[in-house]
């Protein structure tokens, strides 16, 4: 067992450091979603592999803070190493700051990675953890973990203009707008890699499921200094940058432009996506600076408004992926009918096996979800290869999958039953069906925030004292992340507005505890609907062109319009996507959907 | 025209004073939303009588700033006057500071009333109007309004523990408990007078269409301090009241009991409800002081929740003020049938005969609101006896009235036809019925707010590109101001959540300008629906008995459950209210309701 020796190892720097507690975070310096393996010393010292999870090791005690989708997992997973395992937002579980305080009342030197933390949340830890000091160090894990991954950068691609839409010179000259600084010279930092490649037109294969490249960006007055490692650059690629006055500059020389910014350049930079150390090397107090969200928000509320061509190309990418899902469809069908005995992984890998048909597929967008029975019933389970159940005969199948394609990202969900099932699993079906057609029909002004429109989605499961605790929709990026901001469909406010061009995702769900889950998520696209003398309208285009299961559904628990939207849906499906199968599929298709 | 001589007058003051420019505001000292005529200096001084509007006069110039409710009263009603109309929100017109800037852009002096401006609103205008001087003074009208209406303090009732259903003394334990200080020495202001009659369990006259007294009231630890005219209480009242623990003080008083706080003692209050004077006695600076309105508004938010006898007391009010309604609805329904000329204002005066019929009956909660065709799209519209219209045959009569009774205040819109409506009325009718319904059958889960189920009553609209400008509920408050918080359902976010207890209005509506407006409205109450695995769910009770006119309804519209709520509604209207009617009024309400 390595974790409990790497555990004392790293016990052994603390004391030679005269630190009394560490807290090791799940980010990188990016703050993205997902990180390289370099930096997943949580999971590597923990063994719990959770996307969201924040160990602190004191020297006598280890505890890890997890939300509650991954309660069962880790605690499984943190079997035999000391490291107790803390539920966040559970009666009596004590904060991180609460938890080492009571260790240390009278006040102790508490460690954190400068390259990990933000300058936001570096700040809220002096505050609460006084009267802790916290110490802000460099990587602590080099000399403890052996055959540490090196932090990977693979070569960089360029997002053709038939794809992206837009130069990155265009959107430099936007973005410079959107910011109104006016004259002054002022230094736009990004650190998110997303934002860095849409701003840039640049795609890469660094990061697992996401299509970057580790880069950072600085945008001035009159251009964009591109921070990557230079080798990852073609000669092509490198020509096409700097013929969109893109100034490409080495990744680890980022911290040091920092630096060197004179004193006059205004800082646009959000506290809560820059680093410490990137903070510090701004030299904040002696220059002006701006952290209103609105303004370093910029380029991520750009990004979210999908122009003509990305919109175009989520609708190929949509086409694509519901080819692949009808193939998928019918190959479970197929098996159940045979009686062959299948895997939820084996499900997973076929999504990847039929999507990887189409050349410009690029990928899976996140961890394939294909979850049978009670499996269904955890939002986020993973069926692993060697852990992976045989789907039965008689519960619902959960599948949760999208792909990057050159020309777009997309995130499906659907729920089939794999036999008979009680009046129960079919109202809940229909429950779900019905919130996510009543969001899919909804017409609103313009200004409206996606907090008014959750309740359509989730009204029909709380009029049955049923809800889901995660949100309705989240933003998809075009070929990038397949959670993206600013837009939101959730209960909690979100002030950001949906604008024509939005691409989001519809999801609601049921989930019965140790019985089954279902979820239907279709993507929409916000659209002008109409222009009344009242007010300019939107409305909801649904981009998905994958069927949905009509078996399960209680007819009688849907109103008219919302069954005559179901079954135009299913015959738009059959319409577009049957003429690009092969015969036998087409057929099973038409037979079953129409 | 007194109207520029007062003008002129002011003028000469000003120039005295060496001021430029004197902002007069709508508000008295207490920040409610009516005040005695003695505070009705912009009116005096304008002519214009709307709820709403700041009138700003310069050495040169004067400017009326109101919003789009009152644009076409406002011209009218400015006619004759030197004072130009700022019509607020609309392009092109400045702002209160920006408007003196253009005229004083080298910074002159302002004079604002120290008893009408809160401290936050002074705080803003010392900001935007820089460099002009904010020069705070006395009441500027004393020597200039002859024949003043003097301020009026009639006499105080107490409210029976019968009708208030909790002691003063209770409220006060709940309201040191919710503050949660501690140990420490507060002191908690209380300008509103509303919020002085529930905790003081104490009801007046002193505000027309509301059951208060002219007040404010300081919270310690210990007691309460109540500042009234010590004349309006009588022997009995004083009595009760020196029970409850509560110190009388004379209404004067006020600010001298401010400036005597000792300095330990902590001061908790709204910056936006106290006034410059007020906040000045207070020497915050050298004393602790909070602002919080989770703290400031605990009296607010702790009268919004109905205790059981205030529950059944709505009951009871809306009993009465159904019956009331019934027999207006005959009324009216017999004059036209016979073809009688029937005016607005006969009616609304009809709504208060009738209402007076009950001993427990104090009053309009408001103008009443009677508009036949198109004055029913102006939302605030009211009938005077001089400017009636007679009620025609053809189009939509709107009416929105309200009372108070001893055990609760009721607020009702119905919106009945008055002969043969197009298809367009018929729909849009239907739509307005449609969005109250859904919102009357809403369950959600606690911790919802009201901005997540505003959907629920403009959805049908939007979907016919309609939308009405103003919030779909408010609370109401129980025997006391019609519209109160701090819980509301609109469009904006509001951070309050919906407890069961609460009372709020639910009034979709159309507005075809030039046309007919359409506002149909119940009031309900938050209720605790069920408890299951996932969650607590709430849902709404319907207090109001009103029947819903059905003649102009496009069932076809209506999906089968919201049919059968408006039949079962009108069914249980007519088997509550009947039976309290004379035999004629109720045979004729079954035979148009059932």
């Amino acid at each position: 067992m390595y974790r409990n020796a790497a555990i004392t190892a790293l016990r052994r720097k603390m004391e030679q450091m005269n630190v009394s507690a560490v807290i090791i975070p799940t980010n990188d310096p990016h703050f993205g979603e997902y990180t390289q393996d370099h930096y997943k010393t949580r999971e590597w010292l923990s063994g719990f592999t959770g996307s969201a999870g924040t160990l602190v090791v004191t020297l006598s005690s280890a505890a890890l803070w997890t939300d509650s989708r991954y309660f069962v997992q880790a605690a499984q997973q943190l079997k035999g190493v000391q490291i107790k395992l803390m539920r966040i937002k559970m009666e009596g579980t004590p904060t991180i700051p609460q938890w080492i305080l009571q260790q240390y009342p009278q006040g102790e030197m508490v460690a954190i990675d400068m390259s990990l933390f933000s300058y936001s949340e570096y700040r809220t830890l002096c505050r609460d953890l006084s009267p802790c000091k916290v110490l802000l160090t460099e990587d602590l894990f080099d000399g403890i973990w052996e055959n540490r991954p090196p932090l990977r950068f693979n070569s960089i691609e360029g997002l053709g203009i038939e794809y992206a839409g837009e130069t990155s010179k265009s959107k430099h000259q936007r973005v410079v707008d959107a910011l109104g600084i006016g004259d002054r010279r002022f230094a736009y930092i990004i650190t998110m890699c997303d934002e860095v490649a849409w701003l840039c037109n640049i795609r890469g294969t660094d990061i697992e499921y996401n299509p970057l490249a580790q880069s950072y960006a600085v945008v001035t007055n009159n251009s964009v200094h591109l921070f990557v490692n230079l080798e990852s650059v073609g000669e092509e690629l490198m020509a096409a940058l700097g013929e969109q006055g893109i100034e490409l500059h080495p990744y680890n020389s980022f911290t040091k432009m920092l630096q060197q910014l004179p004193p006059s350049v205004i800082r646009v930079v959000s506290q809560s996506k820059i680093t410490v150390r990137d903070y510090q090397a701004l030299n904040i107090p002696d220059a002006e600076f701006m952290d209103d969200p609105m303004v370093s928000g910029v380029v991520n509320c750009l990004k979210a408004v999908k122009n003509n061509w990305e919109q175009r190309g989520f609708e190929k990418a949509f086409l694509a992926d519901g080819v692949a899902w009808c193939k998928v469809l019918k190959f479970i069908d197929d098996a159940l009918l045979k009686g062959e005995a299948l895997t939820e992984w084996e499900v997973g890998e076929k999504f990847a096996q039929f999507r990887s048909e189409d050349e410009n597929y690029r990928g899976e967008s996140f961890e394939p979800i294909v979850a049978y029975g009670p499996a269904g019933a955890l939002p986020h389970y993973s069926a692993a290869k060697e852990s992976t159940q045989i789907i039965g005969k008689g519960n619902f199948l959960l599948m949760d999958t999208g792909a990057h394609y050159l020309f777009g990202t997309t995130d499906t969900t659907r729920t089939i039953p794999t036999g008979p099932l009680t009046p129960a699993q079919r109202r809940h079906y229909t429950l779900v069906l019905k919130g996510m057609v009543r969001l899919s029909m909804a017409c609103f002004p313009k200004n409206t925030r996606g907090s008014q429109l959750d309740i359509l989605a989730r009204g029909p499961l709380f009029n049955d004292g049923l809800m889901y605790f995660h949100g309705t929709g989240h933003g998809i990026g075009h070929y990038l992340c397949v959670h993206e901001g600013p837009q939101s469909i959730r209960m909690e406010e979100n002030p950001v507005t949906l604008l024509p061009g939005m691409v989001i995702s519809n999801e609601p769900a049921v989930y019965m505890e140790g019985e089954y889950g279902i979820r239907t998520e279709n993507v929409i696209l916000v659209q002008e609907w109409k222009y009344t003398p009242v007010n300019d309208f939107y409305n909801f285009r649904t981009l998905t062109l994958v069927p949905i299961e009509t078996s399960c559904v209680e007819w009688n628990l849907l109103d008219s319009a919302e069954t005559q939207w179901v079954k135009l849906y299913n015959e738009h499906v059959c319409k577009t996507i049957a003429p690009l199968l092969d015969k036998e599929t087409a057929q099973w298709m038409v037979e079953k959907y129409l």
